[in-house]
């Protein structure tokens, strides 16, 4: 039995190989970027068991994210193959250390052309927990039937749904995309929205009242990402902030990512919430220590070398 | 008024910085690509007065292409930017020096969605030869009107069309292609077929059936490019092979419309049909002499010594 | 009517591929350095009507400039090509994030040869604002006349002279630089002196001083640059302070020139002096933020943006 | 059950970033190496269950390594990981397109340290051809001894077995080799000798008593490899030259592992000796397509496209 | 007559193109590294005559060590070529501009085969100054015997010893050292310990201790380096602080055996122990102010023209 | 004593790090060029004491050059260094593998300015061979008569003097260039004429009658060049062709100088006439096989193996 399960568009991913505005760019170095794989890549570091699909064009890009995926040990034999779309891409810009810009040629992609005959009921079924981010009910309309119809699976059968809205507004509207995530939401078991998000979904600007919302929704564990800081865990029972690891930083992008993935890798060894929340912020900040967006992911055992060096907020 | 005027897609090009397949290829240069603004660097080179227009993406990669064609010394004032739509891009995979593969990032790009509204009449008006390639017409049907629109003004104004049908069949089937392409060829004046767009279109294989063909359907002059043997042309008066430029090749890309210039520009001098043939195979040839698609596309000194120093059929 | 005209020296840049000093520096990089073409490239970018000339060899490195500041929208119809002399080149190097040391290979340059017979008088007269930096007189006898003599066409004409003394000690010793330098000042209507050009011109050193002795000389606007800090102008007047931007700076070089394009671009739309002065602190301040001379000059919706998001001195 | 199964040193390959002598070299570009990772690769890509292990430090080489064989689909799940011991590398030397030089850093590697006691004796059980490379005995006393363990394991159990001299007079001489070899090929089902290396072996040299030669020592199907002209193949029963595929060759490294793949390929699938034999000429000339070790070994399609194209001995 | 001798190790030293993990860096540069051959080269720098031997194999990475020591000026005429062993080579990896992780491919390499019989004593006797380093002897039996070898025919002939112990955890344990080092501390006449070197060899862990045992044990001069802060020195007759000069560090690895260099430079000059603490702290210095291990390292006119702009302690 | 002595200009190379017009070319690497170091180096590989002299910039160009030469062996102790002068560089363009086009910053350097007050009298005394090559004396008036001084020092010690013509139209006319050559020429012992320098100088364009008249000019030993083909030796009492090796050229640079130290080794070693011819054809075709003038120069025992590999003419 699969421990996770996560699926969604993968992209490859160019990134510049100097700063500055791309057309003064002469090179760019390929690699891959996507956050459902990003928390399948981590948990396997990490030693689980974790699963992971999607839709790539047959062409050489969908090739090199089936075989850097499957090199991590992501089980990915579900992956599929589309001969009618490509793959999607999506080019980076540096300017001075500031977030980079973004150009995605993603519309069309095959990945979002991603459909509920896609999926593999038994295999879905095998697992314990499945990790939906809010980027792929953004991608298309049969990519939001996808997950829905996933959801769907895992609520009949007892998965446990984790979820991270990932707000993304190049890819919807907060009006388009408000009622699904919400909505997902209150399917979830744990959710991991930052203080940003919890705004824009529910209109409220701190940890408490954001927590205090999704568990009134229906959610189980509230996990409040606040980047650097740690993060702010409630759950029915406990409610506690949790101190972040004070590391410089190199580059923050898929920081998120290893974050749900070392919450989760807890709670799939049983540990307190509090000791979950160690945990990811602990692979956040490793994740921030590297240039790439999963390069940063440690092994289990850099982890827990990194924790003993580091201190969390009570050890 | 401008010598000669070209319109259709130019797109960002991927080069890959090592040969094999592409999942394989760590680093990629940027460089640009398109027939139409080919066409009017290779004249720009030779010291002609060429414009060229398209429609690009609000982004860096629609800015490094107006740089570079504008950098070349061709008006590119008429160059639409689209804000709702992305910049073409395109990638190149090359294995032991076979014909490179493409992968093509440019459906519904802001070229596809050059239209008639785009054009501005005047400027087109202000020309001596308009130069059309069969690749426009097969990116979107507002792109093929926009074709006929413009030979329509052409044809008002007394402005001499040339035409390079350059059959891609990855844009579009032989069924859809060739009714439009042979549309256009009823309106030319100039034709550059080779002979196995001859054969698509005509079903004929030879340059002399061929031409025979084209000056019947009312072109005035056919020039049936025969590749390294150099070319055939064909008026009512007068017919002959003009032989080719022995080089050592590097890269045939861009050769054909290196080619096009080169003939293009003999009879804006109105040097003779047979001068005209020699001074496109040099132009051709030289192209070849160089990694790039426009890179190799000489001077007018340039040009002029190195037909000194190779010899065309009877010099 | 050309809106700004400049003219002088642009060289070809090699960047070190890698700091330390060049004997261990494997590999560099091509691009273009020169005062002249920054301030003309900043205020195209800006979307004014701008012209350069120069004179470059007949090799590579010429056509090379000419293309570049070409793309950039430059009008470059006046560039002259020597057959007699190379265009100059230049070196940087990099230790530690101080300031580059600099290698020339100018001496005898193409650019150096400009002289009063390489003038296109009725292109020159066709002008609003003519910028000259102390660079050019600075390059040789031949250049120093040239100067003169374009100062008297705008003179003649009613054109507005733009000055940025740019003292270069390489170049040439304080001694020779003080008189021609002066001569020039006096002839100014916009003169943009930093602290230091001040203290080495005049004998001041401070920006309230300076500025007095430079109307005293008959400059209508005076400009004094305070790097970070922002810019202090004077006209008989006004006098006033206008607040720098506060950005994470990256490279200064070309800072300068961006500065000088800001405020001129202020003066063709016949904004106030304070307006001016703002809209030259924020060119100056993006141009900081991106590696290269003249890579991070904003486009002008991007200058918009800037000014929006960061606040000058009472906005 | 798996379909093959090979073990032995795979190391981290520095290819030269240009050619000429090491000592004038700047750069070098990792990938891997392994003749018996190779042949589980390119089985891995034709659509076949391939394992493969050995033992790789506890160091990032070690993990590049597993990944990138794990990436293409091999199972790695039996590499071991050795905490005293470094993971092998190797230098590529070009000079002139000759054949490479190589230098080795692999004594006392981990991988020459895989023992009897690393083996996972049911995993090996499990498995239909265990393909063994004369390079693994070379490399120690305990690979030699659990070479032979792992013979002994598939004689008991009735697995194919399948060999490939390799002979690497840099590992060990002649006079150490051939016993071994020897002793390997008697035991062997399927042998892979090149006429080289049956004269090293035997004495012989023409593959007609070569392969006569180990049909005697109990072989029941000799391929022997002739590079560009394709291979001989031969069992009681039928003896017959198969002819290579005519291709421009880039890179002949891992040529003869692909050749394996290709004929065990077709073992697996029960075609002819003669259909197998055109299958590994196919792989070994698709190889030498392009650079590097294995990165040329076809996808399956990709083979059926290939052999359809070009034309084997009778088709 | 030399003025200062060392020998011992040198190995070619891979460097990422890229900073983190090294399984995901895709290139390396190539230069060399070792502390005795940094020392020589400091020194020749500064104008001495130095010289350095020690084995490496008959290799290009050996003939590159060679000449790139000789390049820099120092005597390399006594190296010797192993043609039975390797040359030992390195590879760093950066993560975060934390201190790189090292790993070797050193064992049984050809300097750890240097030996007595390696000698030429002669070359040995005619030497002012004799400076060893720790790692030596830890290479391994005959790289210890050849030390106290060295350091036997330096006491018979009244050649200065100057010792830094630079302990290698990675090359022997501390109980393995300890006596060692010791006893080759007991010979020397100036030692160059750090703090923690002082603890692990002494069980002393401040600087004025430190020197005191130092000097007990025979040391004529003790220099405690103390990193940016400066150094202590140590004789009978003086005890000193000696402040450090404040730079923007870029690279500290090789910023000890700089140290040295200054230090003993002035020792060959006849400076007073404060002037030679001076100058060990401005190399030191200078050398992290540029990436690699040798790079910074100034020559004399440099280092002269660092003091006058920074201030030492009371300068 | 030192066995051979060149001196003359030795400038940095800057090699394009692709092909085609330098415009599109991104980046450069750097190496170095002179005639001069390039037969010092060659010898000093093959073993013999060589020295080389000129004058460098005092930067770190000219500090690179220093260190190359001296890396490779020779004694640099005589070059000077100009405080008022750079060190001369070149940029190679290679378009489809012609012989390179070449782009000079060498007008005025510092080599240029090296004069008969440079020349260490003693130092020039002390050489059985001085190689010169017609490089020196095309660089300015104090280069030719520095060359002219040391011919006489030569002549006075008797000093075996070596002459290659180099004849470099870039440089001076061949008007200048003819009488200064002749002069050189009856001074010198042994003479490296190619077919097109005989030609240029005496008007003959075969090698009988090239040598015939050197031979009458007082030239001892004639050596004619012809490429591929070896070349043709003639001395008063012996004449004959002695034939090249075939090998597969990759870069022509630099042949001519490794033939010239190839020949001079076996006059060094009193080899006969014809063993000399050999040497030099050998070394002159190792040097093609790898790309860059120098880096292709044989050690001793690489030389002895590929002339024990290929055949000469009898051998």
């Amino acid at each position: 039995m699969k421990e996770v399960l996560t699926f969604g568009e993968t992209m490859v991913l160019f990134n510049p190989q100097a700063s500055g505005p791309l057309r003064f760019v002469e090179g760019f170095s390929k690699s891959i970027g996507g956050a459902d794989s990003n928390v399948a890549i981590a948990l396997a570091r990490l030693g689980h068991d974790a699963g992971w699909f999607s839709k790539v064009g047959d062409d050489e890009f969908g090739r090199y994210i089936k075989n850097t995926v499957r090199g991590e040990g992501v089980d990915v034999s579900r992956l599929k193959v589309d001969k009618g779309a490509s793959t999607g891409i999506l080019f980076k810009e540096r300017v001075n250390n500031a977030n980079p810009n973004v150009y995605y040629y993603r519309a069309g992609s095959a990945a979002s052309r991603l459909a509920i005959e896609d999926l593999d009921v038994e295999y879905i079924k095998d697992t314990k927990i499945i990790h939906i981010t809010g980027i792929t009910p953004a991608l298309s309309e049969s990519c939001r039937e996808t997950v829905f119809k996933v959801l769907e699976i895992a609520k009949e059968n007892g998965i446990t749904i984790s979820f991270d809205p990932n707000i993304r507004l190049k890819l919807w509207t907060l009006e388009e995309a408000r009622p699904v995530l919400l909505k997902i939401a209150e399917m979830s078991d744990i959710i991991f929205p930052g203080i940003e998000e919890g705004e824009m979904l529910l209109g409220l600007d701190n940890e408490k009242e954001i927590s205090e919302k999704f568990l009134e929704m229906g959610c189980k564990t509230v996990v409040v990402k606040l980047g650097e800081k740690g993060c702010y865990v409630a759950t029915k029972a406990e409610k506690e902030y949790i101190q972040g690891f004070q590391v410089a930083t190199e580059d923050t992008v898929g920081a998120g990512d290893g974050f749900a993935a070392g919450f989760l890798s807890g709670v799939l060894k049983n540990l307190s919430v509090r000791e979950c929340g160690i945990q990811g912020n602990a692979v956040g900040a490793m994740a921030t220590l590297v240039k790439g967006d999963m390069e940063g992911y440690p092994y289990y055992d850099q982890l827990m070398a990194f924790m003993g060096n580091k201190k969390g907020i009570d050890r």
